[in-house]
């Protein structure tokens, strides 16, 4: 059989799974493998200005090309432990990325010298050690060998549980020859057939339960519906059996937020009282995903007591108390949805409300969240990216519909700033070779600080999408819970629209600051605006306290505005 | 006894260690210390833009308040994870930084909710066993009868082995009111004195060797013996010996590179031939505070073999190939000066090379490495705080000899780029409290790219730095050490004079484009540029391909200019 490179082996696995664009920094243990990145065919080296916008963007591109994986390319140490941050996020938020760290050759890895980028006490193994709290899986190229399979064998790990994993290559392994007979067999995410006499049991509890329910039952969709690939499936059951259906922020646009049996987003208690009502008066709910995380659940307000509710997970199935570990809702859902078609027409009958949303009339010309949301929400177009930072826009997003085939990306559990800009970059990427419309990202002035360099990596490849920077003068959503007035919330005010000029945008970016309601919708209205054939940055000027309704709730409703830490008695 | 919060008590304990000035990024659990901070008389909240930044800039501090400690305050998870390479850069360069973590009450720590900023799955010491890995002393703080111990447990490893510590603090704790009567003693970084028996051994065996040896020794300085604090010690034993003094590069400006007795910088094969015979051909060296990393030894090209050298170390001593464990060289230095200075006459016929270097005559107008250097090192004044970044800036500075009492900041063992843009603000900000003079940066435009949100900081804290940005277009260094026409070693142009203005600085700031050696000369002699009394920024126009002699020894020693890795056979 042919003989290949240990490192055009990974490659080529890497491009079976539908990766285009690979992420990192080159450094000098990992130059000869970017040599081989660089001359591939298919696949193209982007180089990011750091290693943690690196690990964001490779985040980004995988939640958008969905059924790919993000690949982020670091040096020893020093390169590696800055995307420890965007590693561990992709862990929480299940975002399958492999990690390929390039490390000194397997002489030296035995050795230990003290080597540039060592912490010079000769313990060699101190990464691996720190990425395994924030990987599902490891490996170290040590031989030729067994190179291959281990390969195999972390992207295994990375494509089931759709989480990150870590792959060491020592530069002589690198280039090292293997056959690559393997290579004929692809590597597959789709979990085996669940025991079919377990399943069988599982199917008919359930069958049972949505008669006793007399067919008063909801869907309500989360994250992990569409981490683990049952989109289909899932629409296939909502179609077949017409059961409301509602999404927890993280599940949003998961199922189309234009679907007429789709009633919003439920997050307990900071629910729009009318979905609320409806999501938790059902007799039973099918959750399918879900990932009851403090700021997904309105802080744990979920009155969807487990005796009313069913969970269908990627690993495991919960019905009322019981659990069913190893069945998967990926073979589950086809069974399921076949055995609940019956209760169709009683379902049709079940009241949901209408999603929408609308444009308040306001006495004043100002900017305010209120007005903000739903005007930007009309601009939004089928199968546009919208990313929406933590802070006050991933709150005010939430009550925005987002038309067919939009994607929506958000960090509703991580939660880590600065996230969206990276992310932003891998998910245009993507969109790019998905043939998905815009990227539009929402982010306030406090946040793009973080990270703000990779809008340089932006102009360079040529993604053009369209950020909206939050200018309301420093950490709002933190005035919000804690420090009204503290000067630890304030930022540095920027000339955000000379910043894609500097960041080697010129000529080919367009930025623009709106003070009134006004600019704002005229800037939205124009065609070439809305065309985004540049990348564009529109700064919006806001007031400091002014938030939307959801992140006011959740600080009213728990009465701890200005408190020490809202979520301190949530347990 | 006066009752204390314990975030009063740690911030008590910092102002006593001389900290000044505290860096970090809020986050809600926090925030509440923050208040602390925020409204304690004598110290400082620096914001950072991110965190890893805010990890840069405590070490910077560090390094230069060189009696202190850097302070980094992050929250859980998302914040702390981002400044991860930042503290494992601390602790392989032994700096002192306590990283104060806000974290969950200790409630929640109990019943694991699944908070924002976690895992998902339970795991709440993940962080704590990624902590582990990179700092010398962890500590959570549950209970207020252990709270203070603890804090000065950790405190007291972190100014004894000049490393890195954890500390998290839950936002319950933050606010526990604890006695204070502790606070009365305070902690000291002196260490204790070492066994008199080893100690006099040792010091008998040294004077023999220095006998044997017919007095002709050399003192070859490195990093630890700035870190741990026995320069005066040194500079007494110089002084009254007038032993030859060399210093490897971390120990750059140990040393006054002024003195007579000092002869440069001695790196193995890369040495200047001069400096390489004169240390090379002594009959006993004896050595302060070595680091022996590949940078700093000429890739291990040192020919001082272990049966001619004395290692004198903080926490043992190498007497040719014998260990002498728990004898530290802060006791034993003044205790050996008193028993060499006896031989201080014959010392004096040893002849030093004169370590200076003169800025050639080139028949071209560009600005070549060099010209730059040497022409750059006649601008400098004593007590000057001089910060190299890795690239070519951090070999070209090498051949530079800096002014009297001037600090020199480089990361020659950890080599993370970006690292100084955020180490150069720490440093300006313990410059400015101790009177020391300009700060001033030498960084690639690679590297600055990394972090360079962080001028902003500069700019809204008011420190006045001088930045050199090597406009080579792109990775120089990688270039030679491999790829060097790989697109992978390019990087976007930004407007480098534009820069300081958008990120917050127009007025405050200015910034220069030199093309020619004209250009810079003029700019070097006008006063008003070398007052500094705004930041400013100096874009240095060179040739992708030109490099400073020691980069280009390196890689024409080792004969590997574009094979794969440098480093690799050098084990
Ligand atoms: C990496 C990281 N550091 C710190 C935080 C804590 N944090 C959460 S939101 C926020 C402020 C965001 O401010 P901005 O982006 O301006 O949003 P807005 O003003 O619209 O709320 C901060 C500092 C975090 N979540 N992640
Ligand atoms: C955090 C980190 N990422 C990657 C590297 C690998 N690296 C070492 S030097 C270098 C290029 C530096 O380029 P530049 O700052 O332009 O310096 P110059 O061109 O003057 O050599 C890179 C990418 C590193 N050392 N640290
Ligand atoms: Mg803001
Ligand atoms: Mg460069």
């Amino acid at each position: 059989s042919k003989l290949i490179y240990v490192g055009s082996y990974l490659l080529e696995r890497l491009a079976q799974l539908g990766v285009t664009s690979m992420f990192g920094v080159p450094g000098d243990f990992n130059l000869g493998f970017l040599d081989l990145v660089e001359d591939h065919p298919s696949m193209e080296w982007i180089g990011n200005c750091n290693e943690l916008n690196a690990s964001y963007a490779a985040d980004g591109y995988a939640r958008v090309n969905e059924r790919s994986i993000g690949v982020l390319t670091t040096t020893f140490g020093v390169g590696e432990l800055s995307a420890v941050n965007g590693i561990a996020g992709a862990f929480s938020e299940h975002v399958p990325i492999l990690h390929i760290v390039g490390v000194p050759n397997t002489m030296q890895l035995k050795n230990k010298p003290m080597l540039h980028h060592t912490l010079g006490d000769g313990r060699f193994d101190a990464y691996t050690k720190a990425a395994e709290q924030f990987t599902v899986s490891q490996a170290t190229l040590m031989n030729k060998t067994t190179a291959a399979y281990e390969i195999d064998r972390v992207l295994n790990d990375c494509i089931t549980t759709r989480r990150p994993v870590y792959l060491t290559l020592p530069t002589d392994i690198c280039y090292e020859k293997i056959p690559s007979d393997r290579l004929k067999v692809h590597l597959t995410s789709i979990p085996p057939e669940n025991d079919e006499d377990v399943e069988t049991f599982v199917l008919d509890e359930i069958v049972k339960l949505v008669e006793t329910a007399g067919q008063d039952v909801v869907i309500l969709v989360d994250a992990c519906a569409g981490r683990h690939h049952v989109k289909a499936e899932l629409k296939d059951l909502l179609t077949k059996t017409h059961f409301p259906v509602y999404a927890a922020p993280m599940g949003k646009s998961v199922v189309s937020e234009s679907y007429d049996r789709y009633g919003g987003i439920y997050v307990g208690s900071i629910s729009h009282p009318d979905i609320k009502e409806k999501v938790e008066s059902a007799k039973l709910v099918i959750s399918v995903g879900s990932l009851r995380s403090d700021f997904n659940t309105g802080n744990f307000t979920y009155s969807v007591p487990a005796r009313k509710t069913i969970e269908l997970h990627s690993d495991h199935i919960m019905v009322l108390h019981a659990k069913f570990p190893d069945i998967g809702m990926k073979r589950l859902l086809p069974k399921l949805t076949a055995r609940l078609q019956p209760y169709k027409e009683e379902a049709k009958l079940l009241e949901v409300p209408l999603y929408k949303i609308v444009v308040p009339q306001e006495d004043n010309n100002l900017i305010s969240h209120a007005w903000f949301w739903p005007r930007v929400g009309q601009f939004f177009r089928p199968k546009d990216v919208i990313v929406a930072e933590t802070g006050t826009s991933s709150f005010g997003i939430l009550d925005v519909p987002l038309p067919d085939d939009a994607v929506f990306l958000s960090q509703v559990l991580w939660g880590s700033i600065g996230w969206t800009v990276g992310s932003t970059l891998g998910a245009a990427l993507a969109a790019r070779d998905l043939g998905l419309g815009r990227t539009i990202l929402f982010i306030g002035d406090g946040s793009i600080q973080l990270t703000v360099q990779e809008l340089s990596s932006m102009v360079r490849v040529g993604v053009k999408p369209i950020i909206f920077v939050l200018n309301n003068s420093g950490y709002t959503i933190e005035r919000y819970l804690h420090g009204k007035e503290r000067k630890y919330n304030d930022i540095s005010n920027w000339k955000w629209t000379s910043l894609l000029n500097v960041l080697g945008g010129e000529g080919a970016s367009e930025s623009y600051t709106v003070h009134t309601k006004d600019d704002l919708s005229k800037l939205l209205e124009d065609p070439t605006f809305a065309k985004a054939e540049k990348i564009q940055l529109v700064e919006v000027m806001m007031d400091k306290f002014d938030a939307p309704r959801g992140l006011k709730m959740q600080t009213e409703l728990s009465g701890k505005t200005n408190k020490y830490v809202t979520v301190e008695s949530t347990v």
